[in-house]
């Protein structure tokens, strides 16, 4: 058993002892719900060991529980193997919901923890109504990390960059008068924004606060008196400061964001999933709360002609690394010296010689064979494989440039292949091209397109349990709102200038994984007497691998996407490549 | 102008007055909710004289305006033609809401009446908030038609009978025994239905009271301690009441719902979309409601063993009924004698010769050439057309049998067909085919299948608007809950034994409509690593016309598909034909 596990959870039991708690719960987001928060709020991976993006712990005074998602059932097996919080598998219907398991560990009137200042608002009303349902209740006051994680890190104060026009497309003035005309059609006087990567879009600044997000720990209050970002001033810069105040924003130090909402008179706007259940509370009552999806979220995910044109360009550059990536790999696997471990700071060098060049927009995920079909592996030195020449590599990575954001994974067959490997190799790259190809009207959701990528898999008993594409941001989140491509319902419909992911999959535990992964741009497609239609663009640029496919198994019209999206790559490519490199690209996208 | 519509309205407008009411909103539903109520409660029929199953009339003292949905759009605009009453497109980007319109056409503080006796729970309480957002009130206190509607129909009294279990497979007494089970786990003391469908499954009851549709009009109230029926002892004889005793439930008189229901002292479960405002407000406010879909409509969609051998019966006896018209049809039609109206009555006259038949499941629409493309197109003597030998005639017909309700669409080349009109034909056989041979995991919803239908149509910018697929009765309504299979979301997920429609269709205004239906039973299919997988199995046992078929446009697999489904249509139905009509099916079903 880890100990130091162990006396974390022990220091907790005491805190919850001291102020007459029977269960903590702790989330694995921070008061911007971040998917990926900075170091300072990694409470639920400090308490547990679990490193998952996704996953929330609950300790009573005798036992202790992981609640995660699909994508990390493997991973949490491991990383809580020599600890005593049990996993418990989320979406299974064996599985108790966090209340559902309170419910039986506790006893009626007992109480219930939360921090407040890290839950998301809609989520602690929803739990508030369960817990009552159970007899229990409900206290959000406390903060347990401030007492017993002793060598807390620090909120980050990295300094902003504004990011210029040449690559926003759109000055923080403009869009901070969509965002008041936009609100005031529903009937809102202001807006108030928590979320980091919204904050960054609307006023077209960039930080370092956020390990591959280039976000900075903030709040915003926009409305037609006035625009007011809250932030640390040690994260500004004079030059920085200046801009801010020639679009017409306020500063205001990031803490005092609690006292101005207190002052609060009018009709604010806000998504309950996206602000704090303490910073809800916050908002006096005689204000009226107009509780909606974020229309700043919806704009920032419909690209404008810049950002789109960035994105062109940061995709060659990516393809350009990836092919020497590739090219690295091939000659380098049959030596002998390559390793899980090895792949990413592979990655990181050859990218980081392109212009523009940020960083990574996620920590790489590189599995070789059985790994590959752990679906958010994350290789460490104890972990990492070699990679032996046979089977499959499956690399799923990204980077932020200046004008784009990337995300891309591709399947290596690095050696010998098994039948099996080739069919499911195929059939996940029908789904891939099945969607890629997809014509659709106006108003179409994702869930409702899902299926394409789903097909032939379904069509063979197979699936994959992750979604099949989600927005990504313009040099901001990899992982962005409001819309996304999966089995599960999502009201956003496509719309244009969306860049959303094509990535179905498949994983055969102990194995291998199979990911095809392209960038998709939605765009317009024709308008006949039925209306109008969408179709996508596929934006990234890299060969994907012929070696594993059984053609016979590919449609014609998935033969011709095919050959067609190779001459696509090698057109665009070939002008930044080498000779050398040239010929080998030629040879990787030559007609199947 | 036509007069008696304009009286009509003058009417309504001087009790409006007399109420101090400036708008009076009338949808098309009855105290049940019903999709087809009884001739009592069609005062939106009769005030407006449009015939469609579904809009809404609303009346300001100055202006009339109907809302109808897409599949009425044509037949409206006729119906309307010689009144003063306005079409609004529903669903259009346009076309106001009602409470928009409402918004611009009256004054702040002005009122709006409805009948709370006849207006969903769940609408009218949205209906509150947005008038209220306007500064309009709402008043649903009053039904006018009581007062102004002289020649009212009365509440029908017809006589019910008991279906026997070798029908229903389940008594009643059993079937209330799972509800109590099923409320009780959602926390509930108690059901409230209002639903005739609902009603008439719980306690296998038939009735007469709304034309097509065997149901009879009711509430019911379930509980551990008691079950009652609220009914007009006019539709019982000593042989029902002693049936319905000896199932347990207590007989009360149908209006005593209201005065039962202010007794209540509880948790009681409903849906609040299928239980009235005036019914919901009689709750007394001790009460806890708990409002969700009616576990009664989950139950009821999921047919048993009986009640699938049933619809395997009523299918066959279906399928002899369509061959002997189709034959008449070919015979017929060249002969120069048949017209649109003449269509439904020939089907009446097949199906009657059949074992069980009670009757029609829903007006046939028999639509030749351009009123093919209204969707839901009711044939006059005024419209009909006569049947020439050229194009398509498409004809949607059923029948109630006591043991299996049908619904089937059939798109027939009476003569040569246009180039566009095979390729139109081939393009909706293709997505009948999709969803036909779908196998898809548990848990998924008809919005995700429903792109398979529409799929080769989006591929070359069509599209039809109204669903693909939706639920039926058996020996009940020809449309019920809760899933479907169409764009729209509905979180209910296809389960093993649902029956339900797969109707894709495309149509041209001004030239033709085609639809191809049959009826698919949700099946299990396999269990894999990956889980439970289902399938379709369609019930329908019917030729598909072959003569528009392009086959060049045809995959093997939906060829395959297509002769298989002939054969299988052959095999089932020759054993019931005399040698003649054998031939003639021999012919229709050979392989293409």
């Amino acid at each position: 058993m880890s100990s130091a596990i162990h006396r974390r959870i022990q220091e907790l039991r005491k805190f919850m002892e001291e102020k007459g708690l029977h269960a903590f719960i702790i989330p694995s987001t921070d008061p911007h719900l971040s998917e990926y928060p900075a170091s300072h709020w990694e409470s639920r991976q400090w308490i547990s060991g679990f490193t998952g993006s996704a996953g929330t712990i609950v300790v009573t005074r005798e036992k202790a529980g992981l609640w995660t998602d699909s994508r990390y059932f493997l991973q949490a097996a491991n990383e809580l193997d020599s600890s005593e919080i049990y996993l418990l598998k989320g979406g299974l219907p064996l599985t108790p919901t966090i209340d559902e398991w309170l419910g039986k560990e506790l006893g009626k009137g007992e109480y219930v923890g939360i921090d407040g200042s890290v839950y998301a608002a809609k989520e602690a009303f929803s739990l508030t109504h369960k817990l009552n349902m159970k007899g229990l209740h409900l206290i959000s006051d406390y903060d347990p990390f401030g007492t017993i994680w002793h060598d807390r890190p620090e909120i980050p104060s990295n300094p902003i960059f504004a990011l210029p026009e040449k690559y926003t497309g759109e000055s923080a003035r403009s869009k901070i008068k969509r965002i008041n005309e936009a609100i005031g059609k529903a009937g809102a006087q202001s807006l108030l924004v928590a979320s980091l990567d919204t904050i960054a879009w609307i006023f077209n600044i960039r930080g370092n606060d956020v390990k591959c997000n280039p976000v900075a720990v903030s709040y915003a209050y926009i409305s037609k008196d006035e625009t007011v970002l809250f932030i640390n001033p040690k994260k500004l810069t004079a030059e920085t400061t200046d801009y801010l105040k020639s679009e017409g924003v306020i500063l205001a130090e990031y803490d005092k964001i609690y006292d101005y909402v207190t002052r609060l008179k009018n009709s604010v706007c806000l998504d309950a999933n996206k602000v704090t259940f303490k910073l809800y509370n916050t908002i006096p009552g005689e204000n009226k709360i107009i509780d909606m999806p974020s229309p700043a979220d919806l704009m920032k995910s419909i690209k404008n002609e810049t950002e789109i044109q960035g994105f062109n360009s940061a995709m060659e550059r990516d393809g350009v690394a990836l092919v020497r990536f590739l090219m690295w790999l091939e000659k380098a696997v049959p030596e002998g010296n390559v390793t899980e471990a090895s792949i990413p700071g592979k990655l990181i060098e050859y990218r980081s010689r392109q212009d523009n060049f940020v960083g990574e927009s996620f920590d790489t995920i590189s599995g070789y064979g059985p790994n590959g079909a752990i679906v958010h592996y994350h290789v460490s030195e104890e972990s990492s494989l070699p990679i032996k020449p046979e089977g499959f590599l499956l690399v799923d990575s990204g980077a932020q440039y200046f004008d784009g954001t990337t995300d891309i994974t591709r399947t290596i067959s690095v050696g010998p292949l098994t039948e099996q490997m080739k069919k499911d190799y195929t059939m996940v790259l029908k789904g891939h091209i099945g969607l890629a190809i997809a014509i659709f009207p106006q108003g179409t959701r994702g869930s409702q397109l899902d299926i394409l990528a789903r097909k032939g898999l379904w069509d063979n008993g197979l699936n994959y349990l992750h979604g099949t594409g989600h927005g990504i941001g313009h040099f901001l989140n990899v992982h962005e709102g409001p819309q996304s491509i999966r089995m599960n319902e999502n009201p956003t419909t496509l719309q244009i200038g969306m860049v959303t992911s094509n990535e179905p999959g498949i994983y055969r535990v102990g194995k291998y994984g199979i990911r095809i992964e392209n960038l998709i741009l939605t765009q317009h497609e024709t308008t006949t007497e039925f209306g109008e239609f969408y179709s996508f663009k596929t934006l990234t640029l890299c060969p994907i691998d012929k070696t594993p496919i059984i053609k016979d198994m590919l449609t014609e019209k998935e033969i011709l996407w095919f050959n067609l999206y190779h001459k696509y790559v090698y057109e665009r490519l070939s002008p930044l490549l080498t000779d050398k490199e040239k010929a080998w690209l030629k040879d990787k996208t030559n007609e199947i």
